[in-house]
């Protein structure tokens, strides 16, 4: 059997780390005996620069008949600042989460020994801390319609819009990693004041029953907020709506310190997506000085997720553990030593795993 | 002249902070030759049970009377876990605000020497940190309609709304804040998303020629929950929506490390209202434990903003400071140290005044 890969690198950086993942994935491969055929596609800035689009039809096509994408980063410049540009690269991944059903983001959270003193968190309060955060993707007031101006343009609305079975779709794969993890779930809304928030409480607690070993927990957006920096440690797993996981995934990743570390999957109905969570740095764009290393495990995600291939995903992280160990890393968690570059860190990782 | 407060205590130790706020009020008062009329209200769960009303017309027409609102807290184990109660505490919060108009909910975050160890994040981080968080608080999701379910039950809905008139109110405090302070103001928004933060932008963008002192940047609200903890002393003035404003003052009142030190104000069209940021802390009521600092800096804050008076408000401040300096601290700083009363740090801090 053939795995196929859809290869989206996007902008800036996007090319130089998913390049690295690729060779790294190959290496994987080869030594477990696995066959995997990659082809490219165009996504963000540089699909709207070729093809108008940053999200054409034919990259969409190409995901659909793929049993995993790897994904690098969008986003330009030229786009910043101007919220209102008719067609925008974020676009292209809103409409990729849609059109593919990514409805499930999942973010660990984590901490690398030999990085620890990067955290902007006191030691002692993230040494050990290991949480995945799970984030509903294609709901909410991302995609509910109405969205708008009234005619006077003076009145602009959004509507956050959740249905019981989305809920219950996103809740169940809480319920289900947790059992797999320490058995705890941490269901995070606002119910004291949103209507949508008041239904995920009302699912999540029907569930319940069906999973009497792991312990749940309802919390308030606000006390989560101030939780995943006093207290990282209490969590295991956390389920959140789509808004809600933005902001407080993004809070959650400044965690360890390391940015160019983390990895994320999106669990789609016809296929999932595997991509770093730092974006398109379009500063180290072309320098062969990017962290290739959240691409890298987010490969390894890929394996665990996409394939069930655990042994191969070990590897991968093992690989990359060793390589902080031995100090093969870019500059930005070189701290003043020695820094490699992207090509030679993905490599040292390849070579590693031959 | 008699300037008229209205005392709401509300829930748990709300009672016994409010208490010693006003006898610091009253040493105030006196030392510098005003006159305060107090007059006390019901408010949350205690109002619920006696009136079965979290917010009765009898004490909103009390605070539509008073020049300044001093409030304690409001909330009840009773109602946690039960989003749904018919009548619950939050709602009475929610009710005076709309009612009062109380549009922009202003939390300055900074640290106290003393206790600056306490905080979650490094100290280099921390030290120095003086912010100001302006939220606004009477539009957003919070008050858009529609808000419900469709007939079958099985979807739920919460709508945004924001006018160009309720987002100019907020963001010219903001422009007029900044320029008392170190005039830089960040608008918080994600315009990338919603059309509602789309208009935020669009209205900030228009009144910014009319502060050319003014240093603004728009920032994503989920790399404001990153930077609000890697970088923190980045910030001078910062503006954003209702629902953003709840997560993003929470997780930036982690900060100092010291939540019974927080105080807020919330400025109205009919008046304004002081409160800690704190909760009820209900395991705490009526043992004369909880921390009446962050109900005191409330205090202070209300001779700033609702009375224009400055000494006034910098002699409750340096009270305090001193007062930790002294070590006359309640037991949640107190760090193994003698812990004093709630009534005996009140009785100090009005010993200290007069
Ligand atoms: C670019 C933006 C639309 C996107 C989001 O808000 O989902 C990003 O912040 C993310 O988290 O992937
Ligand atoms: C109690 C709740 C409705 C309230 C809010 O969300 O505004 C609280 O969290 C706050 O920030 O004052």
């Amino acid at each position: 059997m053939t795995y196929k890969i859809a290869v989206l690198s996007g902008d800036g950086i996007g090319p130089e780390i998913v390049k690295q993942a690729r060779i790294v994935i190959e290496a994987v491969a080869k030594k477990f005996g696995h066959d995997f055929e990659f082809t490219e596609a165009l996504v963000g800035a540089v699909a709207i620069e070729e093809v108008g689009d940053p999200y054409p039809a034919e990259t969409h096509q190409l995901c659909m008949n793929s049993d995993a994408v790897l994904f690098g980063a969008i986003g330009h410049p030229r786009f910043d600042n101007d919220p209102s540009a008719k067609v925008r690269p974020e676009q292209g991944l809103l409409a990729m989460r849609k059109q593919l059903g990514l409805y499930a983001n999942l973010r660990p959270v984590n901490t690398f020994k030999s990085l620890i003193h990067k955290s902007p968190l006191k030691t002692e309060l993230v040494d050990g801390a290991d949480f995945m955060c799970i984030r509903e993707l294609t709901g909410g007031i991302y995609f509910g319609r109405p969205q708008g101006r009234t005619e006077d343009g003076k009145t602009a609305y959004d509507t956050c819009v959740y249905t019981a079975d989305e809920i219950e779709r996103i809740v169940r794969l809480g319920f289900e990693y947790a059992g797999k993890r320490r058995k705890k779930l941490t269901i995070v809304d606002k119910a004291n004041v949103l209507a949508s928030s008041r239904l995920w409480r009302e699912v999540a607690q029907k569930i319940e029953p069906e999973f009497p070993d792991i312990e749940v927990e309802y919390m308030f957006v606000d006390n989560a907020a101030m939780q995943i920096i006093t207290w990282p440690k209490r969590f295991d797993v956390m389920v959140t709506e789509n808004m809600f996981g933005d902001i407080l995934t993004d809070e959650a990743s400044v965690i360890s310190g390391s940015m160019g570390m983390l990895p994320s999957a999106s669990i789609g109905i016809h296929t999932s997506v595997f991509e770093p969570i730092h974006g398109s740095y379009p500063q180290a764009a072309g320098k062969n000085i990017a962290n290739p290393c959240a691409t890298v495990l987010s490969a390894a995600m890929m394996f665990e997720y996409a394939f069930g291939m655990m042994d191969e995903g070990a590897l991968i992280r093992k690989a990359v553990d060793e390589s902080l160990e031995a100090g093969i890393v870019t500059e930005d968690i070189a701290d003043g030593n020695k820094a490699y570059s992207t090509s030679e860190v993905g490599e040292w990782l390849t070579d590693f795993i031959q």
